[in-house]
């Protein structure tokens, strides 16, 4: 059960009118800076504040009736739970999320704010897995997952689509890269319109799981990376977003930290977009010059822009 | 020599794939804190942070040859400073730029980034407005004032006109006044279009000088503002844009320093927009209900974005 072009192209009528069509910009210094005509897909400023609504929401909008009923259940510390929570919301189905106790209150408030029930673990003695797995059977629930899922991964694609829409001349698609989901759909989305469009993905230097697997042919698995980039912590690719990064991928770059924190000051100064650290993945390997994108036209995406004010303050000023 | 429609349209073709064409942004969240579908026009996204360079580049592409080889001068410390010298840039004019020697020091290399000479004047001892009328003197090169100039009013109308062509159903729109050149240009941009449409103003606390010109329907001069909005620290309203602000506006609002801060913090968080404590004065109005828009649509614009990294994060987090 591949994901195909028409499954994005699906998913994109589904989310027509319910998640936002999301601006892309253009920076001439971007621009000037890189060598290449820049384009930005900004999902930073998507519902909830990441890409991750799109996934959610094709995914819980295709359950039947009686899964509506019973509701969903994921389990995620970061934009995965706000996602789930908020297209539970507007399809009134009964969401819970399984979040970690120490969870900044900003997230844990905001996916309260959605209407989901907050179920909290302790991080030292509890698996979260475990967790949703016993509230799902206790229920009869659905568990969402955060994106080894064929439906997530097309509901991810609508991004590239909308892309290509604004910009069908890039030649490169560079995209943050985690466990996958944002990547494998801009790869099905593009080679479904140009099979000739280079898709790079980007994750943390502390954390190449992708990197190496794509490099390997198969899946690795690592330690939890430390990284700013909490998105991005994972520590291998999935299944199904692996098997099709493997087929269509032109390869997976690293950037540093630093080279993260550059890339959100760029784009807080230059652009006037708040950007989270692994939102800003892709910025900045096109900034430290990863990718040889020079005298091109390529399309980048910004996939995330939650990050506390406190911290943000933080990162922001230390790149002084 | 009054500012009219027409003057709006061909500022508009001028600027025609010369300034972005900023995005307009929904937020649901907005929309349920408000009552009102808001329509935010980001002014923050366009070239050099703000919507000077709208106004900027419609003067002096109307220079002729022998001006443009005498050049520009303005005197500013904000964003007009940068405005003037990207437009000055574009059109190959030589700018100087008369700044205050403690200017921030990334305003200072913005405006010598985009080509500009900088002239530097102590605030103690010097006259800049006599600095610059001397310089404009001694090499036959034209002033450009910050906002009470026909074409520089007829340049920030292309915002509204702009916004107007996204949302065309909005009733009100809500606009940040300092001197009156963006306020000004959406009155004449909206009534152009729509005489029904309802303009507003919104100005801080500490500086009501338009509030009070529009009160007494003369023009009212203030001793300098104390206000985080040094956007919009302006002592007297122009006498070109009160002319228009006098016939045209519904009403004009403050908003407190607490206010700014508060909407500052509302784009960061719901928006993921970085934005000016000037720039956030619509914003601030509608969350701090001082306009009655209940069950309309509105639209707001987002003046500007340029604010030092050090300086956002201290408002940003003040308002814990």
């Amino acid at each position: 059960m591949a994901v195909t072009y028409d499954d994005v192209r699906s998913a994109a009528s589904r989310l027509d009118g319910v998640a936002h069509r999301t601006p892309v910009l253009r920076s001439r210094t971007l621009d000037e800076r890189v060598g290449a005509r820049v384009f930005v897909k900004c999902e930073n400023l998507q519902r909830m504040g990441a890409f991750k609504f799109r996934g959610a929401y094709n995914r819980l909008v295709q359950l039947d009736e009686s899964q509506r009923r019973a509701g969903v259940v994921a389990y995620s510390s970061g934009n995965h739970a706000q996602g789930v929570a908020l297209a539970a919301q507007l399809l009134g189905i009964p969401a819970t999320i399984v979040m970690p106790s120490d969870a900044p209150r900003s997230k844990l408030d905001a996916t309260r704010g959605y209407g989901a029930e907050v179920a909290l673990y302790e991080r030292s003695e509890d698996n979260r897995a475990v967790i949703a797995q016993r509230l799902c059977e206790e229920r009869g629930a659905t568990l969402v997952p955060p994106y080894d899922d064929e439906r997530i991964v097309a509901g991810a694609g609508t991004a590239t689509l909308e892309l290509l829409e604004e910009a069908p001349d890039v030649q490169a698609i560079v995209v943050p890269v985690g466990g996958g989901g944002l990547f494998g759909g801009a790869c099905i989305a593009a080679h479904g319109i140009d099979p000739a469009i280079a898709l790079w993905g980007v994750e943390p230097e502390a954390g190449s799981d992708v990197q190496q697997s794509f490099q390997r042919g198969e899946r690795v698995t690592i330690g939890v990376p430390a990284t700013i980039a909490d998105g991005l912590q994972t520590q291998s690719p999935g299944e199904v977003t692996f098997a099709i990064i493997k087929e269509h991928a032109r390869g997976v770059v690293t950037v540093s930290d630093d080279e993260l924190c550059e890339a959100m000051r760029f784009a807080f100064e230059r652009m006037k977009l708040v950007v989270e650290p692994s939102g800003a993945a892709a910025l900045a390997a096109l900034l430290a010059g990863k990718i040889a994108v020079a005298g091109t036209a390529v399309g980048i995406i910004i996939s995330g822009g939650n990050v506390d004010p406190d911290r943000y303050a933080e990162l922001l000023t230390r790149a002084n």
